[in-house]
C-alpha cells in the first residue's frame, strides 16, 4: 500500500558538491572574479558600518592584494574588510550557498544602499575548488576582541577550524592550486584575468606591486562632472589600440530599471578592430560578459563602450533573456537615446555631422531598416551624398531633383552609382542632362534602397546604367531616327551576328549623335535581385539566373552609318565588333581572351 | 577562544534548489532532453533486466510518448520502463542529485554493458522546474505486486506522495507549465526541440501521432552492414536540403577512448549551407551540441556528420577541454583517419579523386598549413591544377616543369595565376615559351604558396605578371637592344613624362619584337605582402603601402621605333599614352575617367 506522505526534498552535500565545483561556471578563470568580488564586498561592508557609526576603529589602507607564490604553488587574495568570526565561518562558509549578502542587505535595506553590495558569500567562494585542491581561510573580524581563525578544506566535504595568529582585520584566502590548473600560477595569466573582470571594481586591487584597477570609472559619475577629455581617456583605457571615437552617449537611468554606461560611436576603419572592441556588460562594476546580444539593439552591436546594470538577468538562457521585461525596456531606452543623440548632433552642427556621416551612416541605415521606431526619428537626419560630395537629407534631395528628374508618371527618379570608377562613362552621360547621381556604395545600400522605395511614395531608384539615357528618366520625349525601318532591321541583324551571344539582347534606338554608338545596360529590377542573392539574401535561386544585358545600338551615330556603308561583310562585322567591345569595356565586361584580342587589334592600329 | 573543530560541509536545500532550477542549464529547452533521456533510460533498464532474466513479464510496446494538453497547460512524458516504487521515489527523487544511474551501473558493471545507460536520475529531472510551476509523477514499478504512486511538488522544497490508479508499468511525468514558459505548449516548438536533441535516441518516441526519432542511426552499426545508399540516406536525414556529399569516413574506436560516428566531406557549393550544417556531437545517441571546436581539428570543422562519444567531457570550460587527454587523442585520431581515407581514395581511383579535388582541396590545404602530421601524409596526394585543367601532385609537377622552368640558380619556378581571365595576356605570354601555369585561385592559396615555398627546397612560386617574360624565369639569356643607350634614355624620359605618376617605374628593356610594346608587372614579394594584408593577415601596415608597378618599355617593338621617329612632341606623347593605356588595360588598371577618355579616343579612330 502506498501511504500518503508529505515531506521536504533533500540534497546530499557529497552528491551536489562535485557539481557545484565543476559545473557552476563554464569558465574556470571565474574563480578569481568571485574571490576578488567577495573581498570588495567585505571591504564595502566595513566602510558602510563605519559610515553608520557601528565600526569606530581605524579603517586605514583597504587595498585588496592578490599574490602568487610559485614555489608553494598558491594564490592568495587578502582584504582588510570586515573579516569573519568563527560563528560566521560556520554559518557562511560551512553551509554552502547560505547567502550572507542577502542577510546583510535585508538588515540594512532601510538605509537605501543595498545596491552597493556585490557578491554572495558561499557559492562564489566554492568556485575556488575549480582550480584549487585545498583552500585555507585566515580571518579576523572587525568586532572588538575578535580572535583570528583558520579554516581549511581539501575539496572533500570535510573541513577543519583551528586558532591562528593574524594581526590585521580582514580575510586572506589561500588557494593551493591543483596540478591541472597550474596555468593560473603564471603572472601574465592572472594579470589577464584581473584585467578582464576586475578592471573597474570599486576598491583598489594590488597585484605584482601595482594597483591594477580604476575604482571610479566615468560611468559611475554624473555627466556634469565630466569633460570630453575624460570620455576620450576612458575610451583609451577600454581599447588601448583604437582610434578616437566620433562621439558618445552617457546612459544614466534609475527607473523603471537601473542602468548606467557610456556608448561610443567608433570610426569604422578596420572591421577587425570593430569586432574585437565589443561593448562590455558590467553588474555593479564587475565585468560579466562582452556578449551583449539582446541587451543592445542589433543595429548598435558595433558600438563600443560599457553598460552597467544590476537589472539584467545573468547566466540564464537567451530565450529567457529575450522575453525578460527589463531587457526589452533597456533595449528600447538605448535605441531612443541613440536616436535623440544623433538628432541633436545633426541640429546643432550639421557640418560636423556630415563629416562623420561615412562612419555613422552604416548604423543609421541598419537601424532604419530594422527598427521602425528608429526609422521614424532617423528619417529627418539620414543623409545621401552625391558624386560632388554634397550631402542632403532624403527629403531635401527629393525637393532638389524633382524639377529635372520627374518622369512622365510623376515619379521622381533618384539616380545612383554603386562603383563610381567602374560606372564613370554612364555617370558622365547622366551629367549631360544635369541629372544628379548619388553614391550608394555602402555595405547596406542595396537593402536601404529597397527599404526606402517602399517607404517613400513617388520616388524610384535607378542605377545610372539601368537604361539608355533617354529612358533612364522617361519623359516621353522621342528622338527621330535617321535610319529607315528596313535599315534598323539590317543593323540589328548585323549586330546580332557580330555579338553572337544570347545574354545580349540587341535593340536599335534613336539616340543623340553624341551618345555612344553602342550602350550596354542592366535593367534595374533584375540586377537588384541578382545583387541581393549574391550577398546571401533570400533569393538564392536568382544567383543562378543567366546574366541578361540590353544592347542599345544608336542608329543616329556616325559609326552606324559607316557600318551600313562599308563594302565588305567582313568590314561591317569588324566595325560592329570594335564598337561592341568598347561598350563592353565601359561596362567592365571585356576580359580574358576577348580583352587580349582587343588590345592586340588596337595595338596593330596605332603601330601601323 | 577559537576552539579546534572538524566537521562536514552542509548545503541547505532551500538555498541550492533555486540555483539548480535556474542556472544548471543555460538553455531552458534542455528540460525535454533530460526527461526523454530519463524515459529512455528507464526503458533500457527494463530491457536489460529482461535479458538477464530478472524480469519475466511481457515487455510489449515500449514507445515513449510526449504530448501536450493545451487547455490544461501541461506537457506529459510517458514511458513503459521500469517505473518507480515508493521507496525509489523517496531515494531517487526526494534526494536531489542522488545518482540512481551510478548505482545501477555499479550493480551491473560486471555484465559489461554499463555503457548503455544514458542518464542520471535526480538532477536532470529537476530541470523540469526551469519551465514548470508544478510537476506530477505517476509511476508503477515493473516489480511483481507493485502499486502505483503519485508524487507532486510545486517547485518549493515540499513534496507530497499519494496512492493513485495506473494500469500499466512505467512512469508519466506531467509538467504544469509556468506562465513565462508557455511557448513550450506550442506543437512546433516542442517538435523542434525533439528534432534537435532526441532525433537518434535508441527507443522510439511518439509525438503528435508520429514516431519522431530513428532509434538505430547508422553510426551505431558496423561499416560491414552498410551500403553507400545507407550513408547517403543518413546524410539526407541529417541535412535535408544539402546536396549529396562527396564521400565519408566511418569512425569506430573502442580504445583508448570510445568514439563512433560518420564524417562527410560536403560539396563546398554554398558557404552558408556549409556553415549551417555543422558536425553534431552526441553522447550515447543524445544530442549534446554542434559546437565541436577542440574536439574536431580546426581544418575539419567544415565537414558534416555525427560524432558520438561518452568520453568527451561536457559542460566544462573550453580551456579545460583543450587540455583534456581524451579530447587530444580524439583530435589526433580524426586527423589520422581523414588523412588515411584521402590517401586511399587517391590510390584507388585517381580520376575520381581529381574530380573531387575542387571540393576537398580547401580542407587538404588548410590541413597541410595547420597540422604538421597531416602535412606529412597529405604531401603525396595534394594536387595542383594547370590552366589546361590537368592535375599533378606537387612532386609530379616539379618533375614535369623542371627541364624547361629551371632558372640560372637551379631553382624550379612554378608559375601561377590567381585570376585566369584578368591575367589572360600574361598567361598567353608564358605559353609562348611553353611554360606551365597553375591555377591558384582558391581562398587559401596565397597562404598555401607561402607554406610550400618554405617546405619545398629549390622551388620558387611566381605569378605570371611578376616580371617581364625574359625575367620571369631568369635563364641569364640577354636579348640585344636595337636602341642605342642614348635612345633608351630618350624613350625612358618620354614615357616618364607621358605617364607622370610615381607609382609607375619605367625601364626600357630589350624584348622580342612580338612582345607587347609596354608591359606592366607587379614584383612578386611586394604583391604577396599586400595580398596577405588585404586578407587580414599579420602585416596590416603593408596594406597602407602605395601600389608600386614596374613598367617595361620594349625597346625592340615597332611602336617604340615609331614614337622615336614621330615629328611632334604631341604625337610622341599621344602614342606613348595609347601604348601605356593598353598595358594598363591588360593589367586591369584602366578605370574611371581614364577609361572613358580611352574609349572616346578609340571611337574617334574607328568612326573617322
Amino acid at each position: 500500500m502506498v501511504t500518503e506522505e508529505k515531506g521536504t526534498l533533500s540534497i546530499h552535500t557529497e552528491n551536489i558538491f562535485p557539481i557545484i565545483k565543476k559545473f557552476l561556471y563554464s569558465d574556470h578563470e571565474i574563480f578569481l572574479r568571485e574571490l576578488v568580488s567577495n573581498a570588495v564586498d567585505a571591504t564595502q561592508k566595513l566602510n558602510r558600518l563605519a559610515a553608520l557609526g557601528e565600526y569606530k576603529g581605524k579603517i586605514g589602507d583597504t587595498k585588496i592584494k592578490v599574490s602568487i607564490d610559485e614555489k608553494a604553488k598558491t594564490i592568495t587574495i587578502s582584504d582588510k574588510g570586515i573579516g569573519l568570526t568563527t560563528d560566521e565561518i560556520k554559518k557562511y562558509i560551512n553551509q554552502i550557498a547560505f547567502s550572507g549578502a542577502a542577510e546583510f542587505v535585508e538588515k540594512y535595506k532601510d538605509k537605501g544602499e543595498e545596491k552597493q553590495i556585490i557578491g554572495h558569500f558561499g557559492l562564489g567562494f566554492y568556485s575556488s575548488y575549480m582550480v584549487a585542491k585545498k583552500v585555507e581561510i585566515f580571518t579576523k573580524s572587525y568586532q572588538t576582541g575578535a580572535e583570528a581563525a583558520r579554516w581549511e578544506c581539501d575539496g572533500s566535504t570535510d573541513f577543519e577550524i583551528t586558532p591562528t595568529k593574524k594581526k590585521d582585520r580582514g580575510t586572506d584566502i589561500v588557494l593551493h592550486i591543483a596540478e591541472d590548473s597550474e596555468e593560473f600560477l603564471q603572472k601574465h595569466r592572472l594579470q589577464g584575468i584581473l584585467d578582464k573582470y576586475c578592471k573597474f571594481l570599486p576598491i583598489e586591487i594590488e597585484f605584482d606591486g601595482k594597483v591594477v584597477n580604476n575604482p571610479s570609472p566615468i560611468w559611475t559619475k554624473q555627466p556634469s562632472e565630466l569633460k570630453d577629455e575624460d570620455y576620450l581617456n576612458f575610451y583609451k583605457e577600454l581599447y588601448p589600440f583604437a582610434e578616437d571615437p566620433l562621439f558618445w552617449i552617457h546612459l544614466n537611468v534609475d527607473y523603471p530599471f537601473n542602468l548606467t554606461g557610456v556608448l561610443y560611436f567608433p570610426k569604422l576603419k578596420n572591421e577587425l578592430d570593430v569586432q574585437r572592441n565589443k561593448i562590455q556588460l558590467y553588474s555593479r562594476q564587475v565585468f560579466i560578459t562582452d556578449e551583449v546580444k539582446d541587451v543592445v539593439p542589433e543595429f548598435l552591436m558595433l558600438l563600443h563602450g560599457v553598460i552597467d546594470s544590476p537589472d539584467i538577468p545573468l547566466n540564464v538562457s537567451r530565450s529567457y533573456l529575450q522575453s525578460d521585461g527589463n531587457v526589452k525596456k533597456i533595449n528600447t531606452y538605448i535605441t531612443k537615446k541613440v536616436a535623440d543623440k544623433l538628432g541633436d548632433l545633426f541640429k546643432k552642427d550639421r557640418a560636423g555631422y556630415e563629416k562623420k556621416w561615412n562612419d555613422i551612416g552604416l548604423f543609421v541605415k541598419y537601424g532604419m531598416i530594422s527598427e521602425e521606431k528608429f526609422y521614424e526619428k532617423a528619417l529627418d537626419y539620414t543623409l545621401v551624398q552625391d558624386i560632388d560630395d554634397k550631402f542632403y537629407t532624403l527629403k531635401e534631395y527629393e525637393e532638389h531633383v524633382k524639377p529635372n528628374q520627374a518622369d512622365k508618371d510623376g515619379n521622381t527618379v533618384f539616380l545612383y552609382t554603386t562603383k563610381q570608377a567602374q560606372q564613370h562613362s554612364y555617370i558622365e552621360n547622366a551629367r549631360k542632362r544635369e541629372y544628379g547621381v548619388l553614391k550608394m556604395d555602402g555595405q547596406l545600400d542595396s537593402h536601404f534602397i529597397n527599404h526606402m522605395e517602399m517607404k517613400m511614395e513617388k520616388v524610384n531608384w535607378k542605377r545610372v546604367d539601368a537604361d539608355v539615357l533617354d529612358k533612364l528618366i522617361d519623359k516621353d520625349e522621342k528622338k527621330e531616327s535617321v535610319l529607315s525601318e528596313a535599315e534598323q532591321t539590317t543593323v540589328k541583324e548585323l549586330f546580332d551576328k557580330a555579338i553572337n551571344n544570347k545574354a545580349f539582347t540587341v535593340n536599335v534606338e534613336a539616340m543623340s549623335t553624341d551618345d555612344m554608338p553602342v550602350v550596354i545596360t542592366l535593367p534595374e529590377f533584375m540586377r537588384r535581385m541578382k545583387d541581393m542573392s549574391a550577398m546571401g539574401g533570400g533569393m538564392a535561386m536568382m544567383g543562378n539566373m543567366p546574366d541578361a544585358y540590353s544592347v542599345a545600338v544608336n542608329g543616329n551615330h556616325a559609326l552606324v552609318g559607316k557600318i551600313l556603308k562599308a563594302k565588305t561583310e567582313e568590314e561591317k562585322t569588324d566595325l560592329a565588333k570594335q564598337a561592341f567591345d568598347l561598350a563592353k569595356l565601359s561596362q567592365n565586361l571585356l576580359t580574358g581572351p576577348e580583352l587580349t584580342a582587343f588590345i592586340k587589334r588596337s595595338l596593330d592600329i596605332v603601330s601601323a
